[in-house]
């Protein structure tokens, strides 16, 4: 067993996933939650996820010898603070957010420098689906979980947060926290900006209740990622506004340029770019886990 | 049996899946195939789709008491046209494009005036894979397909459309073409140029090459239908491009919108915006089928 006492700071779909695969996998003794929705806290007891659930994230992680920060990303700094004062010697702190120069930046502020003992991660998994009751046992199984090592950090501290999320089905790989955020804005960031902004353009149609009993499965796959967490991806966004900006400016560009080809009716490059788009699909999607 | 011989024109994905489906129903005697591609000719009669191919459409037709036209939207008038010949006394001959307003008009264009036995259909069904060998026995069970009747068209040759859908588990409904285009612009048309774009404009960037490695199942979803088919949706683009030219101004206000909200800083209200769209989705993921 390799973390006798878990901490989960924020029962979220990450959070209760991390809970039900690591006892699943037999490495973890007892699990203690905390969040500030009591309807979460009484989720995680029920199903059974957690083995208590405290007042504060500070009674939570009393005991730990492992805390996993699983808020939205711009509450990481506060989360981090609510615990400092009740962490036991040779805790690690690990978090679980989509922006990790955030992540690194907000945990300085409140530590006054990068501790030892934090470890910056990501698991590349989730649904669209919210809150702890939602949380799946397999869902990082067979995913990547990128780890954003620090000047300073301990490597036992690393290799023991990269042992879990292995045990727990994941391929771990490491990354320079800007490179992270320069990617995971392309690849995750800008198309929950679209989709959310596509949604909404549809919803505020004057036929906006005709268009939507007619989709079928392609509307459905588009927009999965629009019934994701406002509230996260808004953390997410805000987080990483200026890769994201940038990218959604690339974005607005192309579709001005697909614009105005359709104007100009020139249709024979709208077609070469649609087989461009496919090839570089078809060419990468082998690599897409 | 409903269909003593069926000719297929255009071996793709639909018309492979309209074979199959009515032959696994029971409603078919022969099936008669044609496709300019000599590939999915062989593959239509080595999967044994079909009966018989043919070296032209006309040769296919001609003892077809109902034809199905399959190709991509913008070649319905000159499939029909090679098929007027040889059409024998009381076929009817119906097409699955996804534009219906070009499609009668370019019926109407080849017959001197929209015939009687031309019934436009559109069956809201389909995968990101082309071609008679991707085809699927189930592929319109439980989907819609939409008919867009004409004035002066033979009551008893739609009914026997309609009727042969259901044979094989789809659900139909009958709507205006113009209605039809406005509705499906919106649903199918623009994220189809969203997702090709999208794709488009990350494979361009210089980071590229490290971006497709690191996409995760949110991304996979949202890309999927850029693996379509360019030169059918090229077709349904240029078909329809008045309707989506429309929809993709509106889609582009809304993202200079959203980029101007993080410009000023005004999360709240992207968070908003997030939260109404989330809202939009899930009222209406209940009618979605």
């Amino acid at each position: 067993m390799s973390v006798r006492h878990l901490a989960i700071v924020g029962l979220g779909l990450i959070g209760g996933s991390f809970a039900r695969a690591l006892r699943a996998a037999g490495e973890v003794g007892r699990i203690f939650g905390y969040d500030p929705d009591p309807q979460r806290c009484d989720d995680a007891q029920r199903l059974g996820i957690v083995d208590a659930v405290y007042e504060t994230a500070a009674d939570a992680v009393r005991d730990a010898d492992l805390v996993l920060l699983a808020v939205p990303v711009l509450h990481t700094g506060e989360a981090l603070q609510a615990c400092l004062g009740s962490l036991r010697d040779g805790a690690i702190v690990t978090d679980v957010g989509s922006t990790k120069q955030s992540v690194l930046r907000d945990v300085a502020a409140v530590c006054g420098g990068l501790p030892a003992w934090f470890v910056a991660g990501h698991p590349i998994a989730g649904t669209e689906k919210s809150g702890v009751a939602n949380s799946l046992t397999d869902l990082f199984r067979q995913h990547r979980v990128i780890l954003t090592p620090h000047d300073g950090q301990d490597a036992q501290a690393r290799a023991r947060v990269a042992q879990l999320w292995q045990a727990v089905g994941a391929r771990v790989v490491e990354m320079d926290a800007a490179a992270h955020d320069a990617i995971f804005a392309a690849t995750s960031h800008l198309p929950h900006v679209l989709a959310f902004s596509f949604v909404d353009m549809l919803d505020r149609l004057d036929h906006a209740a005709d268009i939507f009993p007619n989709a079928g499965g392609g509307f459905r796959d588009f927009t999965r990622i629009a019934s994701s967490s406002p509230q996260m991806w808004h953390d997410v966004v805000r987080a990483n506004a200026d890769a994201v900006g940038g990218l959604l400016d690339r974005q607005i560009e192309e579709l001005q340029r697909i614009r105005q080809l359709m104007r100009d009716a020139r249709w024979d490059e709208i077609r070469e770019l649609f087989a461009r788009s496919r090839a570089a699909r078809e060419r990468y999607l082998a690599q897409i886990e």
